[in-house]
């Protein structure tokens, strides 16, 4: 047997063109400002993508590049006039910042109807209520990826391997949500995991987002099990040169999972389709509370 | 076998001793405002309960005892009111809520640093980001029981029976937090959990909050395990009398595990304990952002 082959690829041709006649509709178009410090080539490679998929989509992205000493007090400032300006829809940090720089509190001076980006601790309390809000978007691209695909996790053991705020714990308490995509069974492992093996072979559905490259290897699978990969690592090639690998070592999985995801073109990819959604989803919220 | 029996009265003894010494050293003492509306017996039972455990600890109770035909402007105003008031330090709603009033937007209204329940989302949000806030009464009661009880869940599988908003799900977030009570591999299991059985024989620690009377039986748990039973479910006798039963069975759990909590008197009888150290908490954190 070799797994079905979950690419992103048909789900974002469905879902960006469902997206774009939606925006089409509007008079005003929604407008997502996102906020860099610096000048590095991942996070510029990033930030292009957004704003090209935006274009496509007809969502209005905004750049603004900062220089990399910013202080902490001006960042706030141009937040505050984010927040209270009409005409911004969502606000997204581009990640890292540097150094001097207090994230934290960042986040927090965040409008959290204009949290894009899910990580104000109200949109992730409203998730462990099951109340709307706005999903961090690479919990929320594991979603789109199940209902996709038609992967139903209802009752179903769903293990997750990593339990970091942006994608393991918001991504548990979704899948224990009473929704479609959701009722199931979930179990969370981590670094401090003792029998990771004993738990990872009892999964029907497993979602890998632990930070290290290639981690999971077919003797962790279940037969037929179903395998979605959130990793996504550069590693050096035997001649030294760059290439991207996931959370899961893909050639042993293949023969034993009945579906993955690739990296890359799996769930990574659909995370900027997310975050252009959750800036239209924000404009639709932010319209009915005027 | 005979398991050892987790009883709340000797941490409750030193757990509020330490309390009321805290108390004792402040100039003003922590007030607790509790609203109920109506006059129902088993929820006077409680907050009579609250008024003596807070006197004998120092802390003010203010009970504001409305009639069950108080409107939502009228409840909402109240709450207002408490939120500017510097003198309300806590503010705790007593359920059940008569059904005229919508819950959601009162639990909303409530100043998130006054909220002594733990139940507004930026308090659960919190939690997941492992940030300081007042965590949901309950959950906090299992979490002293496994301090005073020595019960150190780090790199155990603790499995969860139950996912409400007000113990399994924040309890869930909680274990996985990179704290000494915490670092658990966690499992949470509820009513559409397909495989229970197979699931809870897996756990070193079983905590169950499913509401359903004596739900949990011997022949589902792994010998020598530790069971944690946050049930109270009234039920009637072979003469018709009622009593208090948890969601464990507790006569065939008691051969098999190696320790457990009774009901009544176990994981319950702290969250009393919980509430008043939620109020000094909270006066503690809003003295620091004076």
């Amino acid at each position: 047997m070799s797994a079905t082959v979950l690419s992103a690829k048909p789900l974002l041709k469905e879902r960006y063109e469902q997206l774009a006649v939606q925006v089409q509709k509007l008079v005003q178009k929604p407008i997502l400002s996102v906020i860099v410090l610096g000048d590095e080539p991942a996070s510029r490679f990033y930030v292009q993508n957004v704003e090209k998929q935006g274009t496509k989509t007809g969502i209005i992205v905004q750049v603004h590049r900062l220089p990399i000493e910013t202080t902490q007090t001006d960042l706030l400032q141009l937040i505050k006039r984010m927040n209270l300006d009409p005409g911004v829809n969502g606000i997204m940090l581009q990640k890292p910042f540097p150094s001097h720089i207090d994230e934290d509190e960042i986040v927090m001076a965040i409008e959290p109807s204009k949290d894009v980006d899910g990580f104000h601790p109200i949109n992730l309390g409203n998730i462990m209520l099951e109340k709307d809000g706005l999903v961090p978007c690479t919990p929320a691209a594991v979603l789109e990826m199940m209902d996709f695909y038609g992967i139903h996790p209802h009752g179903k053991h769903v293990v997750i391997i990593g339990r970091s705020n942006i994608v393991g714990k918001p991504l548990a308490n979704l899948l224990l949500q009473k929704k479609e995509i959701g009722n199931a069974t979930v179990t969370v492992c981590h670094s401090q995991t003792r029998n990771m093996t004993e738990i990872t072979r009892q999964a029907d559905i497993l979602i890998v987002a632990i930070g290290k490259p290639e981690f999971v290897t077919g003797d962790m699978l279940k037969y037929g099990s179903i395998v979605l990969d959130v990793g996504i690592n550069e590693v050096l090639d035997h001649e030294g040169k760059p290439h991207y690998v996931g959370d899961v070592d893909y050639n042993s999985c293949v023969e034993i999972a009945s579906a993955i995801t690739p990296v890359p073109g799996g769930v990574g990819s659909v995370t900027t389709y997310r975050l252009l959604r959750n800036t239209f989803q924000a404009k639709e919220s932010q319209e009915k509370t005027k």
